[in-house]
């Protein structure tokens, strides 16, 4: 492993146990075993840090939402392999990163970082496509702005990043689960459906 | 209007552009016309006018939804209801904030930071309550997390500070709306339940 990707894996850890904000240069250099003066013969600042850890990960999660989109699925089909893709490549630090990169001024014209809410917007504007495809295949509920319901469903999932914590109790898989049934189904039980449901099976 | 009122509002603004990160102390000096010196008078730092700015929002949003949970309401009501009043004193600086809270590391045992923590964890567990009410009434389908399912309504909604803008477009009341059908009926279009319900209703 090279030393640069060392320092980024080491400074990966750091941030999600103190956080961006609470991170030093010198508490990644602490972490890989030398000074800051070698942090910054590898980076300018622990933005940059920060951007190169975010970049590929984002990157790959557009790439598969891409195939999935591609698939030849149905909408809801697709719906169940975006969730996956997207839960299962949680970072939990998701949130922080989120709004470091948001509130960084240092490095707002950083052309890693234009690249990154590049691939951002892609991966989003692929999540509304999602939607809007389930609408005009008669698979999802028209009559509901696409946009407002797919912020919604990556709402849900990235608030994990506040509450979720790997290491305690809840699976993964049954967050997907309960999730995917939630925006598909929703939580309501169809009482009446489910009746007249039921009567249209028996017989005669 | 106190000047130590006066210092909040401007605060509140000035956070809300620049993000709690990007304003120094200067800043709000500026907006409320006066010097740093002037400010550091009221408040030991912006931490603690964040604070002070949180407090009493989360705590009236807490008050109503505890009043919204004690109403002689069906479950689904009191969705309803909760949805409403949590969109509607939603502050779009609050992805921000929370981090904000979480990462400063100079104020970690205040006691308004303390009492916050406090109120959202009381705020969430009643959240989590409603999903567990919804489900005991047999309203709500059962067999899920009710944290899973109320981390997840509340995500949607938070998810808000990431792309919603007051002055573009979308209105809250549509929000609200296609929030509150999403997690009571999904997305999905009942397709066969719709056609046998359909011919449940023909005449005999």
């Amino acid at each position: 492993m090279s030393r640069r990707l060392e320092i980024l894996r080491r400074a990966t850890e750091v941030f999600q146990r103190q956080g961006f904000a609470g991170t030093s240069i010198e508490d990644i250099g602490r972490a890989v075993g030398i000074k800051r003066e070698g942090i910054y013969y590898y980076f300018r600042s622990k933005e940059e840090m920060l951007l190169e850890i975010i970049l590929p990960q984002s990157n790959s999660l557009l790439l598969t939402m891409r195939s999935i989109m591609r698939s030849n699925t149905s909408a809801t089909e697709k719906l169940q392999s975006a969730l996956q893709n997207h839960l299962d490549s949680f970072n939990p630090a998701y949130l922080e990163m989120i709004v470091a990169l948001r509130e960084g001024h240092s490095f707002k014209n950083d052309d890693k970082l234009r690249e990154l809410r590049r691939i951002w917007r892609q991966y989003s504007d692929l999540w509304v496509a999602l939607v809007e495809e389930g609408q005009q295949r008669g698979e999802f509920r028209s009559g509901y702005n696409p946009q407002i319901v797919a912020y919604g469903i990556l709402g849900m999932c990235n608030w994990l990043s506040r509450w979720y914590d790997p290491a305690k109790g809840v699976a993964l898989d049954e967050i997907i689960r309960t999730y995917l049934d939630m925006v598909l189904h929703g939580m309501a039980l169809p009482q009446a459906a489910t009746a007249t449901t039921e009567r249209a099976w028996e017989p005669g």
